[in-house]
């Protein structure tokens, strides 16, 4: 009898469509919001920030800014993008391999930015008026069509690190972005599964999904008129969730002033549900879009993945690649939805 | 001036000769042991523990043990293989896949389990006697035999998460493993960037890291009449070490008396020297071997990884599979080396 109960409702593996990668979903005991250990992000507040308005000095100079009154590095700015001041990659340099005897590397050409979303050091993303997320996008959007003019560039990665557990090592809202010379692997993964699927099928793998779980409905957090919001079929992490261009679109820069308005406005009420869901946790997010010198593809769509810092990435996800997530989508999907905004 | 100060050491990408991951190698502010924040692992005790002798009857029977008395489920053992309570796979079940529209699913089949290293509540795996060590490798083995027999199962990763920051749940010091009925990844990966060299160089990728690396010198931590502990040439994470047989073995349980001997002093001396330098972190290892029902591969060579919890995997990293390391392997190398057992 014990042995019944304890099967009544099995583990499952689950693929995901577009890399192939398995996870495991834990059927048997899943786990609710309120079963996490949950590390709420309360903004203090005190000491200096480097990121405040009349601290313009204290950074390098700005890349872009969109401003009401003052000078480039002056106050009066509402969103500012400057260099990272220690950045993981630097635009000095060449491109040259060079070798170790079998190893292989080059200099680290990039760049790493810091997108500050608001003058307001009190605030977070969610909580910003619609207007000011649509300008953190067009920020994105300006900074992405810049780098793209430099071909040593191949990929801009935009991400957001939300509390410290999440990784964030300052408390201002703000977006980073790390522009590379390689395709990273995760994105080319991603490029080569979905190209998989558009040989076999002539149809593109997100566009699929997306028919798919609007005709289901059970991963459906939100919808709007281009975008659509949805816990995926096999997330590797509890309360993962994308968001997703309605209407095929490869590249992210391409994105025009209704789109802009109504991602603003889904990014923003999605990060409110998850404010609500799970008690202002730490939080990433990373935008996936094709590489910055490809032409539109018909098999890649661009989308946000949105990940909730809820469990550690010990020791058998590191040394598998394989994810063990304790909430199944349609669960985790069903407490968005229900939450208010 | 100020540029030239700021470019003194650019930043590096380094490429995994493994499985083509580039990473990124901040040569610039290069963290060293006292930069990171440390959260020192410490065994506090008291409170109920199932893993404790004497509570055998709280844990699902045993699967395997080592003792010096009593009989099964009794005190009085040195070693202790228990499943999980809460398994992520189970053994009972049909490999059968189903498809949900477009996307694929199976059932959880496979195994995990729980290796409790010591009866001692109080102790870490650091500082057990080289003989204990060795006992619980040979757990190890003998568990992978045993799985082996079940054909479904196509791998066995064995691992550790040492500390609540690395992912452990209960603090009495243990290894676990999952069985798993395909092969993970990122082991996958590994075997096929080791098959591509092969091809090319008709040698064993991690051979010729060894053998480079011995002659360098730079980047080896200890090193043993049969084994090897070295800082990779592009590590993922500050402070990651390889422990790897000198000669090539593709298979784990393949071991012998005298590397076990010798496996369990290395692996022994490096958690000392890792409890040393970084003042007793969270670590996680995990051990990469041959798929279970492959016979012997003249290109994949069996190893442990071990990984202290100094950085945050946060958004860059999984959004791109990059990492960013702020030390470079070889001072890493340097400060463990110089570090006393």
């Amino acid at each position: 009898m014990r042995r019944q109960r304890y099967n009544a409702c099995l583990p499952e593996l689950r693929k995901d469509p577009i890399t192939g990668r398995w996870v495991i979903i834990a059927n048997d005991r899943v786990k609710r919001p309120s079963d996490f250990f949950r590390e709420t992000v309360i903004v203090q507040g005190g000491g200096f920030c480097p990121y405040c308005p009349g601290n313009e000095a204290k950074t390098p100079p700005e890349v872009l800014a969109y401003r009401q009154s003052g000078g480039p590095n002056e106050d009066g700015w509402s969103v500012r993008v400057i260099p990272n001041k220690f950045p993981a990659l630097r635009v000095e340099g060449t491109l040259e391999r060079h070798g170790e005897g079998m190893y292989d590397k080059m200099e680290g050409i990039g760049a790493h930015e810091v997108i500050v979303e608001t003058p307001d050091h009190m605030t977070t993303l969610g909580e910003l008026s619609e207007k000011q997320v649509e300008s953190v996008l067009w920020a994105f959007r300006d900074r992405v069509l810049d780098l793209k003019r430099d071909v040593r560039l191949r990929y801009v990665l935009l991400f957001k690190n939300h509390g410290a557990p999440a990784g964030a090592t300052s408390e201002h809202s703000q977006c980073q972005l790390i522009a590379l010379p390689v395709v990273p692997r995760q994105v080319q993964e991603e490029i080569d599964g979905a190209l998989r699927y558009y040989d076999f099928k002539e149809r593109c793998v997100y566009c699929d999904m997306i028919r798919q779980d609007v005709a289901g409905g059970a991963r459906v957090v939100l919808e709007t008129e281009h975008f659509l919001a949805i816990c995926p079929y096999a997330p590797r992490f509890p309360f993962e969730t994308w968001i997703l261009p309605r209407k095929h679109a490869s590249h992210f820069e391409s994105i025009d002033v209704p789109l802009a308005e109504n991602l603003a406005w889904i990014l923003r009420a999605l990060l409110r549900k998850i404010d609500r869901t799970l008690e202002k946790p730490p939080y990433n997010f990373v935008l996936h879009t094709t590489p910055l010198q490809e032409s539109a593809m018909p098999h890649y769509h661009w989308h946000i993945e949105v990940i909730p810092t809820l469990t550690k990435y010990a020791g058998f996800e590191w040394g598998t690649g394989f994810y063990l997530n304790p909430t199944p989508p349609e669960e985790a999907a069903r407490f968005l939805r229900d939450s208010g905004l």
